[in-house]
């Protein structure tokens, strides 16, 4: 994440020259070898391996939190208590506690804040939420989401991703956490759950050292949910599907319409009009790449001709940029981070309970 | 269904020689108006009204059960008890414990039963099932299907599909039941569920005499559940997803590789593999409409050639009619519908719990 | 292509009850076992292997000829004389002046003719024409299509396909025969082109008594073309396309949207309209399934349930019954055979001449 | 293309630590205030208005020639012969005599030389070579592209590129270049060709002072040709395609497999393969994402995170620089232009005589 990071900050610019052009001042890494790489790459002025001095400094605006989970909450609220701007990874925090400690921070401190679901930012996304308000698939009943990856299959050894201390969860937070905050930001709220977690691949090998390590998160996790509108929602993540690389792919049906999407196709967005003459109905596949008419693509490149994944956190970015130039917390902010925190939280509790949970009311309060 | 089978059976032996010419004795319906249309049009040597008396009939050897679900047990049972062999429509019927009955009844009858699962018999499923035999994907880890139609969105009036009496439930059991079988056939029994049944339309328009009528089954149903090997499955069913008109589709990833199909394009079986090549790995679109190499498809047209819905019925038919002249109960039959029961009752019970249950050990017992 | 118009004929009746139920008379084959195996399966209530008295017997109304290429013209004239109606199977004739002579004896007798062009008939071919009638893409500018197959590659013997005398032609007259057709369907008469013809494979293995036998026929044809109106056409058939079984696909572009089609997905149109609000353009994949909406479509299943190849044997057997029944030739008849024949006519002198050749105006008259 | 070169320039080294860190030293362009824009937002150090006094000067070691065809040849040879590598936009030339010209000079000059027919890059293209080297699609017999877009429709007035005295030709160099281009990577050189030219728009409103200008180059290109290993092949270009933006699609086939690919879907590369066992065989839709498989990605993002269309230019800078440093021209370069140039030629010879034409011997000589 340092890396796409890094690439936005440099990019950023270039492609948006209303976007304040920002000084890359310190890059703070534990391996400072590591990130003397980074900064000769991407041009950060200096180098730290000490974040507690490093956020205080008088010099320094803002802090980009591309930590593991279990550092969001220390970095993020000192960050907001020397007065700094924050934008945060995703998902918030390891726990719901941290989550609301890390809000409470950022809004006692009167600081911009913003969490790196970059994903709402991909134009097709933002197409999709602009067709929803429109009114075009009218009342939402379904949201149905997948996120499938495969690289946890076979040898992978023990990194951080898949030790609970460190990671808070596995595929429930890295990637079920973006699917369910695009139904957030789409569909509605989620008001509550039920779910099942489980972890294929019980130990891995030791990074160092021989040996192996119990994995303390989930492989997979599967969710069904309704949201606060009475629309259905279902949501799966998985590290164990054997072709699906970054199948990030949500369908939302209405009383007039559906939308598709999937992420490994990202600048294509699939509509459903029941408005359309009942001859000529039929999914549009849209090339979201239209200078005049979609977000964000007038300051990319002609028609049809694609952008990348590493897009999206250029465009979150941008938004984080333009927030801290006009004092204004961009959307999606930590609220949204507390939101889907209380989400994780209530699956993680039904897959315990066996039961349907309730999702954390004064996380919902929060938007 | 009428139809379908109707026609299945004019056209099973022109395109199957091996499989017996079945005389198409009597047709019976409520109508007897209707049931003299279908009988000129699909050959059907008499037309009665009265089923009782016709299952009983000495020059009847089989009996296909084509009604709404409150009428499966009794036709069945009588069939049965007469000596005929019996296909039945599905789901087995209304509930787990007439299920049981008719299982119980043919079993001790002796004749050959079966149930059009029809989608067990595309041959791009067969095919999927021959892949996974030959140990192509490995160990199965996820099971997820969705079956989402549209047709009862808007205007459409209260026809028996909506009233629990007649139907037995609404979505669930017309369209999970289904992606249930699917699942039983190629991944593995259902162990437990959790799940939740939607009703969006509460009232609809009385076919006649005007006013409404109360919706008493399920427009939507969510299912999420473990397999007695230990694999994930989930299972959505919906008649209100806009776009969506046959749309069961379902993906199975295993620890070598995945398969992937969907009805609406059902000559196709997408498989990917973890044997190939790194460099060479991706989603194969397998046109199953080789002659030389895929299941029933011998008797069809030229490669390239696809084959349509109706065949499905087609094949089951074929199946059966080739069951009954060798004395034996092709595959799916009524303890594969039974098993499907047990699971739908199981979601019922979840639905209405709101907690994970136990799918019934003594329907599983009858694989 | 006997077992495809048998099985059409043993089924148009009970899917199109407002078509004539057709009696099947007689089977005409050289292979009487062969011929009486059909019968057998389809219904034919007589066999024969002498054409020459069967087109004549009074009780005999129409023919359907579906015999190899050097036989159509002898058996549709002689139908023709003895005031038999005649369907023929495409390409019409070998040579141009064979089709122009069968023309001229239909016309003569009166009788009402037909030419199996049957991807006309496909749903959505002719919806296709449909939404270019409504205007809906404008003026046309481009048709281009292909017509890929691969069936022989490989170990393929010297089958009748592969002999000049007997087919005419390779590719073109068997697959490029199809895409010139749907051109002049629904884009314009083609008025010059300039082409080549290529044989791959020079020799194949003899059917009997071993050795190898040279193939007098092209295995790919390469075409382009103007058409009287303005716009440009492009056309491509080959039998050496490993992987593309029977992909017939064409694209148009008018002055105000677009239309493509797929034969491996015939149950599917894509249309792009600029008439769309420029946010919400795509190609919409519309599944021509509609029973309310779309032709020929009431008669089959519902909504998304596709139907297979064979039907467009089907509509098209059902035209040209219901033209006898209504004594009007349907489209596309001799007329439509004799245009497409002038166009392939052209074709075969322009790979030739090396230079661009007209299309032949008497024929084009024919219209 | 300056935003797309200034864009690669400005990332390439971050992304490819490998590559040499180029200074981007001077910008040179027409229009002053643009220029410094542009220098602004991607880094260059400097601004001019004089390409002659740029082109030689002491502290320039490369020229990045970027602007309309008829100034390609004489800045391309002022700067070879300074002294200067040389990285010129495609097509190469206005004219093949102005492109020989220039394969002269930088041969002469002994200096780097290279062509941004940038798809050469794309890594599901180069893949595709690879496939190919391998022997897995056999010998090849077809080549087929068509290279889509619609942007010259509607009310575009009449910019430099709808001039022959400026842009050389219209579809044909802009678009047609590129496949023909992507032929002779994949699939051999093209020896003789037949074709047309269209202009549908005959004029279009002056950019200034109101009125019309005639419209001097072709709006739609249609070519079919032979490789001089045997091979068919076609090519297709026009700014008239409703609903294609940039469609630059191929298609290969051999006697041993298929391949085919869509830039606007530019991470996929579909592959079919007769090694395959029978009941396996399908394309495969490879995602070329694999950073420890597929060509360049090792540098990008994780598996299954897509590059976009800019990194086509962002590869072949990267080939440029690594070239300069090791003072071997990389491939394409200016050899690969002259051969396509020969190939334009020969089309618009071919269109004017309206017979095949040869393609120069000369040209062909410089592979």
């Amino acid at each position: 994440m340092g890396k796409a990071h890094g690439h936005a900050y440099h990019t950023v610019h270039s492609m948006f020259p209303d976007c304040p052009k920002p000084r890359m001042k310190v890059i703070v890494g534990r391996d400072r070898a590591h990130a003397e790489r980074m900064a000769e790459l991407f041009g950060w002025e200096e180098v730290s391996t000490n974040w507690e001095e490093v956020v205080r400094r008088a010099d320094i605006d803002a802090v980009d939190v591309s930590v593991h989970g279990a550092l969001h909450a220390p970095v993020a609220i000192a960050a907001a208590q020397a007065g700094k701007h924050v934008l945060c990874e995703k998902p918030l925090a390891n726990t719901l506690a941290e989550a609301q400690a890390m809000l409470d921070a950022v809004r006692k401190a009167g600081v911009v804040h913003a969490i790196q679901f970059n994903y709402r930012r991909v134009p097709a996304v933002v197409l999709a939420r602009q067709i929803i308000d429109e009114g075009r698939i009218g009342e939402i009943r379904h949201f149905r989401a997948v996120y499938l990856q495969d690289w946890a299959m076979g040898d992978v050894p023990a990194v951080w991703r898949f030790t609970k201390s460190e990671a808070g969860s596995g595929s429930l937070g890295d990637l079920g956490a973006h699917i369910i905050d695009l139904c957030h930001y789409l569909a509605g709220d989620v008001a509550e759950v039920s779910g099942a977690l489980e972890t294929f691949q019980k130990e891995r090998k030791a990074i160092e050292g021989g040996g192996s390590v119990p994995v303390t998160v989930d492989d997979a996790a599967l969710v069904i949910g309704r949201l606060s509108n009475g629309a259905l929602a279902s949501f799966e993540a998985t590290r164990f599907a054997p072709g699906r690389k970054n199948h990030n792919r949500f369908e939302i049906n209405g009383s007039k319409g559906s939308l598709w999407f999937d992420l490994e196709d990202l600048n294509e967005l699939h509509f459903y009009s029941l408005d359309d003459p009942a001859h000529l109905r039929g999914f549009r596949n849209i090339s979201v790449t239209e200078r005049a008419a979609h977000p964000y693509m007038a300051n990319w490149w002609p028609e049809g001709h694609i952008i990348g994944w590493e897009h999206s956190h250029t465009h979150m970015i941008h938004d984080f940029l333009q927030g801290v130039a006009k004092g204004e917390s961009p959307r999606p902010n930590f609220e949204d981070g507390v939101k889907c925190q209380a989400v994780l939280d209530a699956v993680e509790r039904a897959a315990s309970s066996r039961k349907w949970e309730t999702v954390s009311a004064g996380a919902a309060r929060a938007r």
